[in-house]
Protein backbone atom coordinates (compact mmCIF):
# COMPACT_ATOMS: atom_id res chain seq x y z
CA UNK A 1 0.00 0.00 0.00
CA UNK A 2 1.21 3.36 -1.14
CA UNK A 3 1.89 6.37 1.49
CA UNK A 4 -0.74 7.97 0.01
CA UNK A 5 -3.35 5.80 0.22
CA UNK A 6 -2.55 4.97 3.58
CA UNK A 7 -3.04 8.82 4.33
CA UNK A 8 -6.28 8.08 2.28
CA UNK A 9 -7.35 5.20 4.32
CA UNK A 10 -6.46 7.42 7.74
CA UNK A 11 -8.56 10.21 6.10
CA UNK A 12 -11.53 8.24 5.23
CA UNK A 13 -11.36 6.77 9.05
CA UNK A 14 -11.83 9.91 10.37
CA UNK A 15 -14.22 11.35 8.37
CA UNK A 16 -16.62 8.44 8.92
CA UNK A 17 -16.10 8.84 12.76
CA UNK A 18 -16.66 12.52 12.10
CA UNK A 19 -19.99 12.15 10.61
CA UNK A 20 -21.57 10.03 12.97
CA UNK A 21 -20.78 12.16 15.78
CA UNK A 22 -22.10 15.05 13.59
CA UNK A 23 -25.18 13.31 13.44
CA UNK A 24 -25.22 13.07 17.12
CA UNK A 25 -23.87 16.37 18.46
CA UNK A 26 -24.62 18.94 15.38
CA UNK A 27 -21.96 20.21 13.07
CA UNK A 28 -21.46 23.00 15.76
CA UNK A 29 -20.44 19.86 18.41
CA UNK A 30 -17.42 18.82 16.20
CA UNK A 31 -14.24 19.78 17.58
CA UNK A 32 -11.22 18.54 16.44
CA UNK A 33 -10.26 17.88 20.13
CA UNK A 34 -13.05 15.77 20.56
CA UNK A 35 -12.52 14.00 17.86
CA UNK A 36 -8.91 13.17 18.48
CA UNK A 37 -10.81 11.87 22.23
CA UNK A 38 -12.71 9.54 20.23
CA UNK A 39 -10.08 8.38 17.83
CA UNK A 40 -7.56 8.01 20.58
CA UNK A 41 -5.08 9.85 18.05
CA UNK A 42 -3.28 13.67 18.59
CA UNK A 43 -4.89 16.32 17.98
CA UNK A 44 -2.56 17.00 15.32
CA UNK A 45 -2.95 13.83 13.61
CA UNK A 46 -6.44 15.15 13.00
CA UNK A 47 -5.12 18.74 12.16
CA UNK A 48 -3.05 16.66 9.76
CA UNK A 49 -5.95 15.99 7.30
CA UNK A 50 -8.05 18.93 7.85
CA UNK A 51 -6.42 22.10 8.27
CA UNK A 52 -9.30 23.83 10.70
CA UNK A 53 -12.31 23.18 12.21
CA UNK A 54 -14.39 24.52 9.32
CA UNK A 55 -12.28 22.07 6.44
CA UNK A 56 -13.64 19.38 8.89
CA UNK A 57 -17.14 20.68 8.70
CA UNK A 58 -17.28 21.03 4.94
CA UNK A 59 -15.57 17.78 4.58
CA UNK A 60 -18.05 15.72 6.78
CA UNK A 61 -20.82 17.93 5.12
CA UNK A 62 -19.54 16.25 1.29
CA UNK A 63 -19.41 13.14 2.70
CA UNK A 64 -22.96 12.81 4.70
CA UNK A 65 -24.02 13.79 0.88
CA UNK A 66 -22.04 10.85 -0.61
CA UNK A 67 -23.74 8.66 2.07
CA UNK A 68 -26.71 10.14 1.56
CA UNK A 69 -26.74 9.30 -2.67
CA UNK A 70 -26.00 5.51 -1.84
CA UNK A 71 -28.54 5.29 0.68
CA UNK A 72 -31.29 6.95 -0.78
CA UNK A 73 -30.84 8.04 -4.43
CA UNK A 74 -28.52 4.58 -6.25
CA UNK A 75 -31.35 2.54 -4.68
CA UNK A 76 -33.89 4.41 -5.99
CA UNK A 77 -32.24 4.08 -9.45
CA UNK A 78 -33.18 0.30 -9.75
CA UNK A 79 -36.94 0.95 -10.03
CA UNK A 80 -38.28 1.93 -13.56
CA UNK A 81 -38.26 5.25 -14.10
CA UNK A 82 -41.28 8.07 -13.60
CA UNK A 83 -43.49 7.29 -10.28
CA UNK A 84 -41.90 4.14 -9.20
CA UNK A 85 -38.51 5.78 -8.87
CA UNK A 86 -40.01 8.69 -7.63
CA UNK A 87 -42.16 6.44 -4.98
CA UNK A 88 -38.87 4.86 -4.30
CA UNK A 89 -36.97 7.99 -3.54
CA UNK A 90 -39.54 9.22 -1.22
CA UNK A 91 -39.36 5.38 1.00
CA UNK A 92 -35.54 5.54 0.90
CA UNK A 93 -35.60 9.26 2.09
CA UNK A 94 -37.60 8.08 4.96
CA UNK A 95 -35.99 5.15 5.67
CA UNK A 96 -32.65 7.60 6.06
CA UNK A 97 -34.45 9.85 8.43
CA UNK A 98 -35.87 7.33 10.58
CA UNK A 99 -32.79 6.02 11.83
CA UNK A 100 -33.00 7.51 14.94
CA UNK A 101 -30.12 5.11 16.39
CA UNK A 102 -28.03 7.26 14.30
CA UNK A 103 -28.84 10.41 15.26
CA UNK A 104 -30.75 13.50 13.22
CA UNK A 105 -30.05 13.86 9.47
CA UNK A 106 -27.07 16.18 9.05
CA UNK A 107 -28.76 18.42 6.80
CA UNK A 108 -31.67 19.59 8.81
CA UNK A 109 -29.53 19.95 11.81
CA UNK A 110 -27.05 21.75 9.78
CA UNK A 111 -29.56 24.10 8.02
CA UNK A 112 -31.28 25.11 11.97
CA UNK A 113 -27.96 25.46 13.15
CA UNK A 114 -26.46 27.14 10.47
CA UNK A 115 -29.33 28.75 8.58
CA UNK A 116 -28.08 32.21 10.25
CA UNK A 117 -24.59 31.92 10.12
CA UNK A 118 -23.39 33.18 7.01
CA UNK A 119 -20.45 31.63 5.68
CA UNK A 120 -18.44 28.40 4.41
CA UNK A 121 -20.49 26.03 6.31
CA UNK A 122 -24.27 27.46 5.21
CA UNK A 123 -23.36 28.10 1.65
CA UNK A 124 -22.07 24.61 1.27
CA UNK A 125 -25.37 23.26 3.31
CA UNK A 126 -27.46 25.22 0.62
CA UNK A 127 -25.33 23.89 -2.23
CA UNK A 128 -26.08 20.45 -1.28
CA UNK A 129 -29.35 20.95 -0.48
CA UNK A 130 -30.14 22.86 -4.08
CA UNK A 131 -28.31 19.33 -5.67
CA UNK A 132 -30.66 17.39 -4.22
CA UNK A 133 -33.59 19.68 -4.75
CA UNK A 134 -33.00 19.41 -8.10
CA UNK A 135 -32.60 15.65 -8.44
CA UNK A 136 -35.80 15.54 -6.95
CA UNK A 137 -37.31 18.09 -9.53
CA UNK A 138 -35.75 16.07 -12.59
CA UNK A 139 -37.26 13.20 -10.75
CA UNK A 140 -40.98 14.63 -10.95
CA UNK A 141 -40.43 15.57 -14.45
CA UNK A 142 -39.18 12.01 -15.45
CA UNK A 143 -42.50 11.24 -13.89
CA UNK A 144 -44.81 14.30 -15.79
CA UNK A 145 -42.73 12.34 -18.91
CA UNK A 146 -44.23 9.02 -18.08
CA UNK A 147 -47.58 9.05 -16.38
CA UNK A 148 -50.94 10.97 -17.45
CA UNK A 149 -51.09 14.31 -15.08
CA UNK A 150 -52.68 17.29 -14.08
CA UNK A 151 -50.76 20.59 -14.03
CA UNK A 152 -47.71 20.03 -11.69
CA UNK A 153 -44.82 22.45 -11.28
CA UNK A 154 -42.01 20.24 -10.95
CA UNK A 155 -40.09 22.21 -8.25
CA UNK A 156 -43.07 22.87 -6.25
CA UNK A 157 -43.94 19.60 -5.82
CA UNK A 158 -40.54 18.68 -4.81
CA UNK A 159 -40.91 21.24 -1.67
CA UNK A 160 -43.64 19.76 -0.73
CA UNK A 161 -42.12 16.27 -0.87
CA UNK A 162 -38.96 17.62 0.98
CA UNK A 163 -41.41 19.30 3.73
CA UNK A 164 -43.38 15.84 4.54
CA UNK A 165 -39.51 14.63 4.77
CA UNK A 166 -38.69 17.35 7.25
CA UNK A 167 -42.31 16.92 9.03
CA UNK A 168 -41.56 13.06 9.74
CA UNK A 169 -37.99 13.58 10.63
CA UNK A 170 -39.61 16.43 13.50
CA UNK A 171 -42.36 14.18 14.59
CA UNK A 172 -40.18 10.75 14.98
CA UNK A 173 -37.81 12.49 17.52
CA UNK A 174 -40.31 14.34 19.12
CA UNK A 175 -43.20 11.76 19.19
CA UNK A 176 -41.93 8.93 18.03
CA UNK A 177 -41.24 6.96 14.86
CA UNK A 178 -44.48 5.06 14.65
CA UNK A 179 -47.18 7.65 13.85
CA UNK A 180 -44.27 9.93 11.66
CA UNK A 181 -43.76 7.05 9.49
CA UNK A 182 -47.69 6.54 9.08
CA UNK A 183 -48.75 10.19 8.72
CA UNK A 184 -45.90 10.65 5.85
CA UNK A 185 -46.31 7.59 3.82
CA UNK A 186 -50.16 8.72 3.64
CA UNK A 187 -49.55 12.07 2.89
CA UNK A 188 -46.95 11.22 0.55
CA UNK A 189 -49.07 8.67 -1.14
CA UNK A 190 -51.65 11.45 -1.68
CA UNK A 191 -49.95 13.79 -3.01
CA UNK A 192 -48.69 11.99 -5.76
CA UNK A 193 -51.92 10.23 -6.41
CA UNK A 194 -53.26 13.61 -6.73
CA UNK A 195 -51.27 14.48 -9.51
CA UNK A 196 -50.33 11.86 -11.22
CA UNK A 197 -52.73 8.62 -12.33
CA UNK A 198 -53.22 6.02 -12.98
CA UNK A 199 -52.49 4.77 -9.29
CA UNK A 200 -50.06 1.95 -10.12
CA UNK B 1 -42.26 49.71 42.66
CA UNK B 2 -41.88 46.56 45.52
CA UNK B 3 -38.45 44.74 45.37
CA UNK B 4 -41.12 41.67 44.26
CA UNK B 5 -42.13 43.26 41.06
CA UNK B 6 -38.87 45.08 40.46
CA UNK B 7 -37.07 41.20 40.22
CA UNK B 8 -39.66 40.38 37.99
CA UNK B 9 -39.06 42.62 35.59
CA UNK B 10 -35.46 42.19 35.69
CA UNK B 11 -36.17 38.50 35.04
CA UNK B 12 -38.17 39.32 31.68
CA UNK B 13 -35.10 41.80 30.72
CA UNK B 14 -32.98 38.65 30.79
CA UNK B 15 -35.08 36.67 29.06
CA UNK B 16 -36.58 38.99 26.17
CA UNK B 17 -32.34 39.26 25.66
CA UNK B 18 -31.75 35.92 25.87
CA UNK B 19 -34.58 34.35 23.69
CA UNK B 20 -33.22 36.70 20.81
CA UNK B 21 -30.23 35.11 21.42
CA UNK B 22 -30.86 31.67 21.41
CA UNK B 23 -33.17 32.09 18.51
CA UNK B 24 -29.61 33.26 16.39
CA UNK B 25 -27.03 30.86 18.18
CA UNK B 26 -29.13 27.76 19.28
CA UNK B 27 -30.10 27.03 22.63
CA UNK B 28 -26.71 24.96 22.90
CA UNK B 29 -25.16 28.80 22.05
CA UNK B 30 -27.13 30.22 25.19
CA UNK B 31 -24.56 30.61 27.86
CA UNK B 32 -25.09 32.19 31.12
CA UNK B 33 -21.58 33.80 30.69
CA UNK B 34 -22.14 35.36 27.29
CA UNK B 35 -25.96 36.16 28.08
CA UNK B 36 -24.23 38.12 31.34
CA UNK B 37 -21.96 40.28 28.43
CA UNK B 38 -24.44 41.25 26.51
CA UNK B 39 -26.24 42.61 29.16
CA UNK B 40 -23.26 44.16 30.84
CA UNK B 41 -24.68 42.25 34.25
CA UNK B 42 -22.65 39.75 36.40
CA UNK B 43 -22.74 36.22 35.93
CA UNK B 44 -23.87 35.62 39.37
CA UNK B 45 -26.75 38.51 38.59
CA UNK B 46 -28.21 36.31 36.05
CA UNK B 47 -27.40 33.57 38.02
CA UNK B 48 -29.85 35.17 40.89
CA UNK B 49 -32.59 34.38 38.20
CA UNK B 50 -31.89 31.19 36.44
CA UNK B 51 -30.37 28.86 38.85
CA UNK B 52 -28.43 27.19 35.86
CA UNK B 53 -28.24 27.08 32.05
CA UNK B 54 -30.66 24.54 31.82
CA UNK B 55 -33.22 26.24 34.05
CA UNK B 56 -32.66 28.98 31.74
CA UNK B 57 -33.34 27.08 28.17
CA UNK B 58 -36.17 25.84 29.28
CA UNK B 59 -37.63 29.71 30.55
CA UNK B 60 -36.31 30.71 27.36
CA UNK B 61 -38.52 27.96 25.74
CA UNK B 62 -41.49 28.87 27.55
CA UNK B 63 -41.04 32.76 26.73
CA UNK B 64 -40.57 31.78 23.27
CA UNK B 65 -43.91 29.70 23.13
CA UNK B 66 -46.00 32.86 24.79
CA UNK B 67 -44.52 35.19 22.27
CA UNK B 68 -45.83 32.84 19.63
CA UNK B 69 -49.43 32.17 21.19
CA UNK B 70 -48.94 36.61 20.84
CA UNK B 71 -47.63 36.89 17.48
CA UNK B 72 -49.83 33.84 15.96
CA UNK B 73 -52.95 32.18 17.99
CA UNK B 74 -54.19 35.98 19.46
CA UNK B 75 -54.75 37.51 15.84
CA UNK B 76 -55.73 34.31 14.42
CA UNK B 77 -58.84 34.36 17.05
CA UNK B 78 -60.14 37.79 15.73
CA UNK B 79 -61.14 35.67 12.50
CA UNK B 80 -64.23 33.42 11.77
CA UNK B 81 -64.57 30.39 13.48
CA UNK B 82 -63.45 27.61 11.07
CA UNK B 83 -61.95 27.62 7.49
CA UNK B 84 -61.17 31.88 7.60
CA UNK B 85 -59.20 30.91 11.04
CA UNK B 86 -57.52 27.97 10.13
CA UNK B 87 -56.46 30.05 7.12
CA UNK B 88 -55.27 33.20 9.39
CA UNK B 89 -52.84 30.52 11.60
CA UNK B 90 -51.11 29.61 8.72
CA UNK B 91 -51.06 33.09 7.18
CA UNK B 92 -49.41 34.28 10.35
CA UNK B 93 -47.02 30.90 11.47
CA UNK B 94 -45.58 31.50 7.92
CA UNK B 95 -44.84 35.29 8.95
CA UNK B 96 -43.46 34.25 12.23
CA UNK B 97 -40.97 31.82 10.66
CA UNK B 98 -40.39 34.08 8.00
CA UNK B 99 -38.66 37.04 9.73
CA UNK B 100 -35.32 36.35 8.94
CA UNK B 101 -34.06 38.75 11.09
CA UNK B 102 -34.93 37.36 14.29
CA UNK B 103 -32.82 34.53 13.84
CA UNK B 104 -34.33 30.30 13.52
CA UNK B 105 -37.94 29.60 15.04
CA UNK B 106 -36.72 28.60 18.71
CA UNK B 107 -38.47 25.23 18.13
CA UNK B 108 -37.09 24.27 14.56
CA UNK B 109 -33.78 24.74 15.87
CA UNK B 110 -34.15 23.24 19.55
CA UNK B 111 -36.27 20.51 18.10
CA UNK B 112 -33.00 19.84 15.67
CA UNK B 113 -30.59 20.19 18.40
CA UNK B 114 -32.22 17.76 21.35
CA UNK B 115 -34.22 15.92 19.08
CA UNK B 116 -31.63 13.29 20.15
CA UNK B 117 -30.28 14.47 23.40
CA UNK B 118 -32.86 13.07 25.98
CA UNK B 119 -33.55 14.92 28.99
CA UNK B 120 -35.66 18.40 30.01
CA UNK B 121 -35.21 20.74 27.16
CA UNK B 122 -36.26 17.77 24.81
CA UNK B 123 -39.08 17.03 26.80
CA UNK B 124 -39.60 20.79 27.45
CA UNK B 125 -39.53 21.62 23.30
CA UNK B 126 -41.73 17.99 23.29
CA UNK B 127 -44.37 19.12 25.31
CA UNK B 128 -44.46 22.44 23.62
CA UNK B 129 -45.04 21.11 20.08
CA UNK B 130 -47.45 18.30 21.28
CA UNK B 131 -49.52 21.66 23.10
CA UNK B 132 -49.08 23.56 19.31
CA UNK B 133 -50.28 20.49 17.47
CA UNK B 134 -52.79 19.95 19.46
CA UNK B 135 -54.72 23.60 18.98
CA UNK B 136 -53.83 23.18 14.87
CA UNK B 137 -55.82 19.92 15.27
CA UNK B 138 -58.49 21.78 17.59
CA UNK B 139 -59.04 24.56 14.64
CA UNK B 140 -58.74 21.70 11.89
CA UNK B 141 -61.73 19.91 13.67
CA UNK B 142 -63.82 23.44 14.17
CA UNK B 143 -63.17 24.23 10.61
CA UNK B 144 -64.90 20.17 9.62
CA UNK B 145 -67.84 21.50 12.12
CA UNK B 146 -68.13 24.88 9.52
CA UNK B 147 -67.58 23.72 6.36
CA UNK B 148 -68.33 20.65 3.69
CA UNK B 149 -65.50 18.84 4.06
CA UNK B 150 -64.24 15.01 2.54
CA UNK B 151 -63.07 12.19 4.89
CA UNK B 152 -60.15 14.51 6.99
CA UNK B 153 -58.62 12.81 9.87
CA UNK B 154 -57.44 16.25 11.76
CA UNK B 155 -53.87 15.31 13.27
CA UNK B 156 -52.79 14.11 9.43
CA UNK B 157 -53.90 17.67 8.27
CA UNK B 158 -52.27 19.17 11.19
CA UNK B 159 -49.08 17.35 10.70
CA UNK B 160 -49.53 18.37 6.62
CA UNK B 161 -49.57 22.34 7.67
CA UNK B 162 -46.76 21.77 10.25
CA UNK B 163 -44.41 20.22 7.61
CA UNK B 164 -45.25 22.88 5.03
CA UNK B 165 -43.87 25.72 7.80
CA UNK B 166 -40.97 23.67 8.38
CA UNK B 167 -40.13 23.46 4.46
CA UNK B 168 -40.92 26.98 4.52
CA UNK B 169 -38.40 27.98 7.54
CA UNK B 170 -36.29 25.52 5.60
CA UNK B 171 -35.87 27.39 2.31
CA UNK B 172 -36.56 30.27 3.28
CA UNK B 173 -33.05 30.00 4.72
CA UNK B 174 -31.43 27.90 2.32
CA UNK B 175 -32.37 29.40 -0.85
CA UNK B 176 -34.54 32.77 0.17
CA UNK B 177 -37.57 33.96 1.53
CA UNK B 178 -39.72 34.81 -1.86
CA UNK B 179 -39.69 31.30 -3.77
CA UNK B 180 -40.48 29.77 0.13
CA UNK B 181 -43.40 32.01 1.57
CA UNK B 182 -44.56 31.45 -2.50
CA UNK B 183 -44.47 27.52 -2.59
CA UNK B 184 -45.50 27.24 1.34
CA UNK B 185 -48.93 29.55 0.49
CA UNK B 186 -49.77 27.28 -2.93
CA UNK B 187 -49.17 24.13 -0.71
CA UNK B 188 -51.53 25.47 1.93
CA UNK B 189 -54.01 26.70 -0.17
CA UNK B 190 -54.41 23.64 -2.22
CA UNK B 191 -54.05 21.17 0.91
CA UNK B 192 -57.07 23.18 2.23
CA UNK B 193 -59.50 23.53 -0.76
CA UNK B 194 -58.23 19.85 -1.40
CA UNK B 195 -60.31 18.57 1.69
CA UNK B 196 -62.62 21.90 2.50
CA UNK B 197 -65.32 23.43 0.13
CA UNK B 198 -66.25 25.65 -1.31
CA UNK B 199 -64.12 27.71 -1.68
CA UNK B 200 -64.31 31.23 0.44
Amino acid sequence: MSVASKGEDSRQAILKTALSRARKTGLEGLTIGALADELQRSKSGVFAHFGSREDLQLAVLEEGARQFVDEVFVPALKEKRGLPRLRALFRYWLKRVLKLEDGGCLFVAGAAEFGNVEGPVKDKIAQLQEQWRKELTKAVQLTMDTSPHDEVDPAQLAFELFSLVLGVHHDARMFGPKDALRRGELAGERLLSAHFSPKK
